[in-house]
C-alpha cells in the first residue's frame, strides 16, 4: 500500500469537529445536543439575497474570472467604503471562503521554517494552513483575567527572531471575543513595519462589535500598505457559511500577483455564492441592527450563566460570538467528551469545544472551553442549565469540595452511547 | 517590504490564461475573439437542476458537512452506479471543484522530492498543484502521430525511480482528447501495484466519449483499491464550471482519513453548488445525447478544418473537447500572441493555447497548439477560416515555401492593440 505523505500524517484533527462522532452517537440515542461548539449561526440568511440568486437568469453557469466576478469586486468596494475602508477592485481577490484566503496568503508569504506570531488562544485551523507551508506558529500569551486583551507590543517583540515573517491577529477575536482597539493595532502595525513583517488580519467578524465599540480595520493603518494582508468572508456577516465566499485583500502588488497565479491554477471561486454575496451587500441596516441586538442578548445569557456557576469564570466579550471561559475541571477534553457520552439532563446535553485545541500547548487550555453563542436565547438558557447540572456531578472537578458530588438522575451511564461512539 | 515566499515566486503562470490581457486589448478595439483557448463550454446548463436550486427553501445557509452533504454523496453513488462503478458514500469526499480534489490528494500523498509520472502533453495546472507540495512531474512522451496514445508500460517503467510515488492519467485526456482503453488501464494498474504507487486518475470528461467508444474507470481495476485516487467534477458534465463542485474518491481508508482532516480545516465545500449538483444527477439522458452529438459535430469541424490547411495536422480525438494539433509555425507562443496583437480577418481573430505550457520542456510544444471545441459550429467554422487566413500571412511560418506569403488585407498591423496589451 502506498504511503501517506508526512504532512498527510501530521495534519491535526479539527479541535472543533473531533467530538462529532460522540455527538452523533448521543443523538442516535434520542438525546438532544445543544451545539455550543461550532460557529454556525442560526440567524436567518437575508431573504433578499437568496431571492436575488433564485431570480438570476443563468443559461450557462460559467467559470467566473479567477479573481472573482468583476461586478462583485466593485460592489465589495462599496461595502468597504460603508465601513470606512478605501479599497479598489484590483486589490481584492475573491476566494472560496476565508479558508482559501488564508491558504493562498500563507503559501505566497511563508517559507518552510518561517514563523508567524499569534496571540493565543487562537483559531485552531490556522495550524493546518501553517503546516501546509511548513511554517511555525509562535504564540504570545493573552490572559483570561484581562478578557484576553492584545498582549503589549513589548511582549510581541521578544518573540521576534530572524525567522519571523508575520504577525497574525483575528479581530474581533475567535475564540476569545476580544475586540482590539485602534491604538493596539497602530502598535502592531508599527512593529510590522519596523521588522518588515506581514500583518495578517482576519476580520470576518467586523460587524459583530458590541456595547457601542467600533471596529478599526488594519487596512486603515497608514504606511502599512505592503505589510497588511486582510482575510474576509461573508459566512458570518450574512449567516451564509455555506456560500463559501471570502476574499483576500492586499495593496502589496507583488504579493497580489503571486496569489493571482495560484488563483488561476484553481480556476475560479463559486459563482452561485458570488451572485448571492453581491446581492447581500444591499441587505438593509435593520437586518444587522436586529442581529446585533440578538447577539448582545445571547452573550449576556452566556456570560451571566457561566459566572453564576460556582467555580466558573467568563470574561465579557466585546465582539464576535465566542468566549473562552474557565471551568473547575481537570481536563477539558475529558469533560467535553463526558458531556456527550455520560451525561444528560432532561433528555439533553451540551457540546463544547475543549480549549486545548486553541493553544500551542494543550496544557494551557486544560481548564478552559470555547463556547459559541449561535443558538436562540431559550436554547442557550437550557444549555447553561445543563452545564450547571453537569458540573455538579462531573467526577473530574478540581474544586470538588466546593461542589458536593451529589449523584443526580442525570448521571446514569448510557454504556450503549459510548460504544456507539467508538465505532 | 516583506518578501514573497519561494513558492509564491515560482508558481507558474497559467498557460491557458497568460494571453488574456492581449485578448482584452484586442476586444477593446472592437475585434471579436473566438475563444478556442479555454474549456468553457457554451452548452446550456440543465434547466431542471438550476430550477431545483432556485426552488430550494433555505432559511439558514449553513456549512455543509466537511465531506459534503450526505444526501448528495448518496446520490453520487447512484450516478456512479449508472456508469458501472460501485462505490459507497464514505469513500467520496466532496470538494470545491476538481482543483481542490487534486490539491488534497497531492498534499496527502506526496512528500517533497516525490515524483509523479504523467504522459505528456498534460493538463498544465497539475504543475501548480505538484509545486505546492514540492513534488516533481516526470513525463513520458506520447506522440501526435498515434493521436497521443498512452505510452507502453515499458516506457512508463523506465521512468520509475525510488522517488516515484504516483502515475497520473487524465482520461479522456485534456489536452489531447485521447481515450485510454481498458487494456491500457489494466497495464497501468498492474504497474502501480507492482511498484506500490498511487494511480491518480482525472476522469472529469467521463461522459465525453465519441464514435461508440466506452469509458473504463480506474475504480473498476480489481486489486488496485489502495492505489486508485479518482478526481471528478460536475464542471464539464453539466456545463457548470462555476458551481465549483468536484470530489475525490478512494477506497484507501488511511488516505481518506488524512484528506478528511484537511477537509475539516477548510470547513466545507459550497452548499449552493452541491444542491444544484444533487439535482443535476436527475438530468434526463436526452440532454447528454444531444450534447454528445453536438460535440462530435464540433470535433469534426475542427479536425477537418485543421487538416485542410496546408502544413497542419490534427489527430481525431475520441473524447473530451480538446485537441493538440501541429501547425507550420516556429514558435507557438509567438504565433498565439501575434494572432491577438497583429492579425484580424473580417473583424475577428482566434485565441489558442500554445502547447508549450502543456509539456515539461516547452520546446516540445513549439509547433503545437491546444484547441478546444466549446463554441457553436458556426463560430468554429469562422474560427477555422480565421486560422487558415492567419497562417497564410504569419511571418513565422516554417514551411514558407509551400505557402506563398501573399500579403492579405488582414495583415494591417494595429499598433495601438499592441501597446494597449502591454500596459
Amino acid at each position: 500500500m502506498p504511503h501517506i505523505s508526512h504532512k498527510g500524517l501530521e495534519l491535526p484533527q479539527s479541535a472543533i469537529r473531533k467530538l462529532v462522532p460522540f455527538a452523533d452517537a448521543t443523538k442516535a440515542h434520542g438525546i438532544h445536543v445543544y451545539h455550543l461548539n461550532i460557529g454556525q449561526p442560526d440567524i436567518e440568511t437575508p431573504k433578499g439575497a437568496l431571492e436575488a440568486l433564485a431570480n438570476t437568469k443563468i443559461n450557462v453557469l460559467e467559470y467566473s474570472p479567477s479573481a472573482g466576478i468583476q461586478s462583485y469586486r466593485e460592489k465589495l468596494c462599496q461595502y468597504y467604503k460603508q465601513h470606512g475602508i478605501d479599497i479598489t477592485p484590483e486589490r481584492i481577490l475573491v476566494t472560496t471562503g476565508g479558508s482559501e484566503a488564508l491558504q493562498m496568503a500563507f503559501t505566497c508569504c511563508l517559507n518552510p521554517g518561517d514563523e508567524i506570531i499569534i496571540p493565543e488562544p487562537y483559531y485552531t485551523n490556522y495550524n493546518t494552513f501553517a503546516k501546509l507551508c511548513d511554517a511555525k506558529i509562535v504564540t504570545v500569551p493573552s490572559d483570561i483575567k484581562t478578557g484576553f486583551a492584545l498582549p503589549l507590543v513589548d511582549d510581541f517583540e521578544k518573540y521576534i527572531t530572524p525567522y519571523t515573517r508575520a504577525i497574525m491577529i483575528c479581530n474581533p477575536n475567535n475564540p476569545t471575543g476580544y475586540l482590539y482597539s485602534e491604538k493596539d493595532l497602530y502598535a502592531v502595525g508599527a512593529l510590522c513595519k519596523k521588522y518588515d513583517l506581514y500583518l495578517f488580519a482576519d476580520e470576518v467578524y467586523r460587524e459583530f462589535c458590541y456595547d457601542g465599540e467600533e471596529h478599526f480595520s488594519v487596512l486603515n493603518l497608514p504606511g502599512c500598505e505592503n505589510n497588511v494582508v486582510l482575510f474576509d468572508s461573508v459566512s458570518k456577516r450574512y449567516s451564509a457559511c455555506g456560500a463559501r465566499v471570502g476574499c483576500v485583500i492586499t495593496r502589496n502588488s507583488e504579493l497580489f500577483s503571486a496569489m493571482m497565479r495560484l488563483a488561476q491554477a484553481r480556476l475560479s471561486p463559486p459563482s452561485f455564492g458570488q451572485i448571492f454575496a453581491e446581492a447581500a451587500i444591499d441587505t438593509p441596516q435593520e437586518y444587522f441592527d436586529a442581529v446585533m441586538k440578538e447577539y448582545v442578548a445571547r452573550r449576556n445569557v452566556i456570560v451571566e450563566g457561566i459566572n453564576r456557576i460556582p467555580g466558573c469564570f467568563c470574561p465579557t466579550p466585546k465582539g464576535a460570538f465566542y468566549t473562552v471561559c474557565e471551568l473547575p475541571i481537570a481536563d477539558s477534553d475529558h469533560f467535553c467528551q463526558w458531556l456527550l457520552t455520560d451525561f444528560e439532563y432532561n433528555g439533553a446535553t451540551v457540546m463544547l469545544a475543549p480549549a486545548t485545541g486553541f493553544y500551542s500547548d494543550p496544557e494551557k487550555g486544560r481548564h478552559q472551553v470555547r463556547i459559541t453563542y449561535c443558538l436562540c436565547i431559550d436554547d442557550l438558557k437550557a444549555a447553561m442549565k445543563c452545564l450547571e447540572e453537569a458540573l455538579k456531578v462531573y467526577p473530574g472537578r478540581t474544586d470538588i469540595k466546593k461542589a458536593p458530588a451529589k449523584k443526580a438522575d442525570a448521571t446514569k451511564k448510557p454504556a450503549a452511547r459510548k460504544s456507539a461512539a467508538k465505532k
